[in-house]
């Protein structure tokens, strides 16, 4: 503890641009990259509506104490997102406006925070979104050291600086920073190959038949049976 | 398991439609039928603000397992409520807004899920309603039958195929198919008592009086003291 | 059980109304006040945007009985709120459009309360506001005796009766009665020493900087390094 | 609510009997059923090391109130297990050693209770086992009716009276009357096969060759490398 | 905060005495009290079997500081139990075996902690007895104050200094420390009365006959029929 | 997914007995290795008094699908510690006393599983230890592909496969492979150094007086005052 890592290898800033201007959402992403990366469903956005992409700058704090915000805040460029792990768990608010107010000032763009967050109200209109595990007010203090740009295990993913986050109104996944521009394809085709999918469904096709699951759900055995024969 | 049951019996039409019109909410029609029905209230809709009244073709899926959702959209009809309950407890996001495509162009009005959803920006904007147990992106898989049109119990509570279902803000109810013309009729004497009730609540009338109260309350020894005679 | 305490001392009207007019939020007064006082971050708002200030009216409740807010209408003057703690964990909906109201008609601001709450919709449109633990329609009884204006542990929080009560979208506080004029005057003071730092740290000033926090960061140990000598 | 069935028809008791011979556990019953009607993980016993086998006798009681408890010992035979549900969540408890003692002196086996348990050294002392939800000794009314010898959802299992219930230190399993004959017959095949399984592994032999596994992992693509190529 | 309250007044100790010499329970001292003063489920012992009645010294701590423990252990006398409540919910590990060595040489009976414990194998074979939310190692630190005798509310419960904990299997409960004289009497008479109704209990009368309840609950309508009428 | 590494490197065997052998518990070993590592308090053994210290064989598996089990027993040696990581929450029960034998015959010391477990009675006669989530029957399925020996977050601690595990009573708790030998020193040390204060707060010395905290309490500004100036 007590180590503040300088001048991180960040996600490449076009590809991280890219996500945020196709607006791949959570679960597309979460796919594109083979199931992996979610945190946990408990880690909800403080307002719907927002979609961020952008590169992890982490925080490994003690529970209820927020000074290493303080520190992380210089370590931060434009198109950051602070990602903040309590080393137990913590419902403490650690962040309100006024990091926010300094957050913005830098160009970063979200906060993701496994533990509270407060002045909600103010937040939502300053339009800074965060995502965190419960609204609480509680304050915290400025006593012990915890380290930034360190891997950090966040609602049981695990982020390391400069991965890339995506975070909608569905949750927060994050990509690992080497292989972001991979799952940026993998993205756009798997949106691609939804478009043409949801064409044929809002046409009335099943996915019964556009997936051609008939054969092998009678090979497992189901089983079609009429009600009036039970009757 | 792996049983797939059709034409199954559904409350009548006309009465369901009557629930729609009426906007008879969750509340109301859990008080018309003696207070039974519920689901839990974990189970919260995506958005504010809907309200569907409609027939429930039930699914019981293994975790983590969405196979079944594609079984039973072909069982669906105008004016269904799709009610997934899972064989163990999970948070997977079994559903998405091309599944929401497809059910849509069935006549579907809703999704009730005792597990995870995703694509819900999507799926608000399409203004298809889902009441879900968590938000979660987490991909399932379609590996194992589960079964469509059998009895489940979702969230608490026992819900058949066929049954009617009412959700709102306030949360979800199931009406057994048998009953749902009395409780129709029960919801819109419930509600033009309330009438009564909220205008002489609103002209100051306490329920004290209205309810007739006092007799009572005296009688089980409620005692009326003032805060001068404690200081 | 079974007492009501009439004629209780409240927090003085004019303080009371210039936490309202100054929407002097949750997070300002439980610093204010030293950081105490505040409900467990599971009691949430059931819209968002309403912010409150008035006095409490306490109701001690058996679980899953409402009898006592009947009770408790009586007792309440315009500018109060309603605070309920059931006698154990209750998630039954104790309350609903037609008590609210009853409580608008006296002048009553909102209703807090460690349970369910229903007709959610109805509610957000009366723009009654209620902060409880959950939405449930499970309706309840009246057939046991609790008591009014008694001190109540309302979600891990002691509320006396006449008590200030804040709440906002970050949740509920509760300031001692006598301590009132002292936390409005702390709490002015606060928010207006917030706004010369907001501007700072708005201008791009660090907090490191602003609140001087280097040096001792130093002498704790705090440790940079680069991220090229880590590779 | 407010019935009380009586001459349930039950589980043959030489079946029953059966079970609690051979002690067969809730795991080897729940897969001879085809992995149903398990109780929620939440339902535990209060000490270790009991087993039991009995016909349900049920209760549909109201939250916090016990009343119906007393109804129900009437109804009760020797070899029953009586099992509570509270129609809303409750954590109160309904059931202590004076219960327990008019329960014994019937000839009744165990509680299954979604709710609170109390006295529960006195219960472990008598080797009187009950499964609840938590131990709390929050008191209970005698205020409402409830039912008794009705179907029941409790903790998420549907139980209709005089069904089969087997506890054990993994929790609590549901088996329909109609169906325990035929489910004692698939558990004693169960046992027997695992005990020849057994045998073999503990002889060291892997399942991936007795349960041929190893193709059919090769198939899904299963990839073996190892830790040196990837260093 | 910050405040150290000295020379607290204490239950009197032959009251206290008396309460463990007749091991009156957590569930028997609840009722005789008017079903008050239970601290919340979830506060379980480490071990099965111990019963403590004592005098409470209480601690407000910060969230994951257990440098108040440290203050406290001065200010108790032998017969005491300590009582921690953290200012926001915490599950660190705030005591292990050398607090708990500490508190056996001044004649600490048992802590109370709304948060974790640790060493809890050394703390059983030192017989310590600890009431507490979870077991966790997580260690804390010695950085904030907090305050020593001054009232908290812990787990949902008001406790003062000076007050009567008892505590058994079943949780614990807090008795004002004014009224423990005639708690222990009505205990001592509960429990006489429960003695002749357990002689008639287990002797085979039934709870329907000894509280006389059959009138009233045919009063209230419940209807008893056959099975037969229902197949 | 669908990897399984083989020859991993492990923490070295005589470092791992000597934990053994010195019963370090999890409580001293999170504080030498600067308190992290643990596991989340909500992974509780099957049964209290078994301590082990070995090497991580790890499992990412599906949720509700135990077919990696199997899978990774092969690569197990005598001495490891299995420790399965489910991709989405699940509480199905994974393992039981058939797999339990298979680890046995290979030597292989406990499971530590974020999921479900069954035939608890059964594993604590063989004395198989477990740490689990929660104690649940429900069957797992043989469908999808996990991984075996690559990096896991189990209840939200990063475990790399060869780390040393150790975990008694108190949880669990991981320490990085590289660093196992001196994190054994420091264990050795820290443990004698409670020694000497064991003993010196077992002759009635206080912590305040050994740790020489009352300088800084006092700084810090703590009061002590007379609860007689307070009435």
């Amino acid at each position: 503890m007590g180590v503040v890592v300088q001048n991180i290898n960040r996600a490449e800033k076009s590809v991280v641009d890219a996500f945020s201007k196709g607006r791949y959402g959570v679960a597309t992403v979460h796919e594109a990259q083979g199931r992996k990366g979610l945190l946990a469903p408990g880690i909800r956005p403080i307002y719907q509506g927002a979609h961020v992409a952008g590169t992890a700058v982490t925080i490994s704090a003690p529970p209820c104490d927020n000074w290493m915000i303080h520190v992380a805040v210089e370590q931060c460029q434009p198109g950051d997102v602070l990602v903040l792990a309590p080393t137990s768990e913590s419902d403490a608010g650690y962040f309100g406006d006024l990091l926010a107010t300094s957050l913005i000032a830098r160009g970063v763009k979200a906060l993701i925070i496994n533990a509270g967050v407060r002045d909600t109200r103010d937040l939502t209109e300053m339009k800074f979104p965060v995502w965190s595990k419960c609204v609480f007010s509680q304050g915290t203090v400025k006593e012990t050291l915890g380290s930034v740009n360190v891997p950090v295990v966040c609602a049981g993913a695990l982020v390391r600086p400069g991965d890339l986050i995506v975070a909608d109104d569905d949750g927060v996944v994050v990509v690992e920073r080497e292989d972001a521009a991979d799952i940026l394809k993998k993205s756009q085709e798997r949106e691609a190959n939804e478009d043409a999918k949801r064409k044929r469904l809002a046409a009335g096709e099943l996915g019964l038949d556009i997936y051609d699951m008939r054969g092998r759900l009678a090979e497992k055995g189901l089983n079609y049976i009429d009600q009036a024969d039970l009757d």
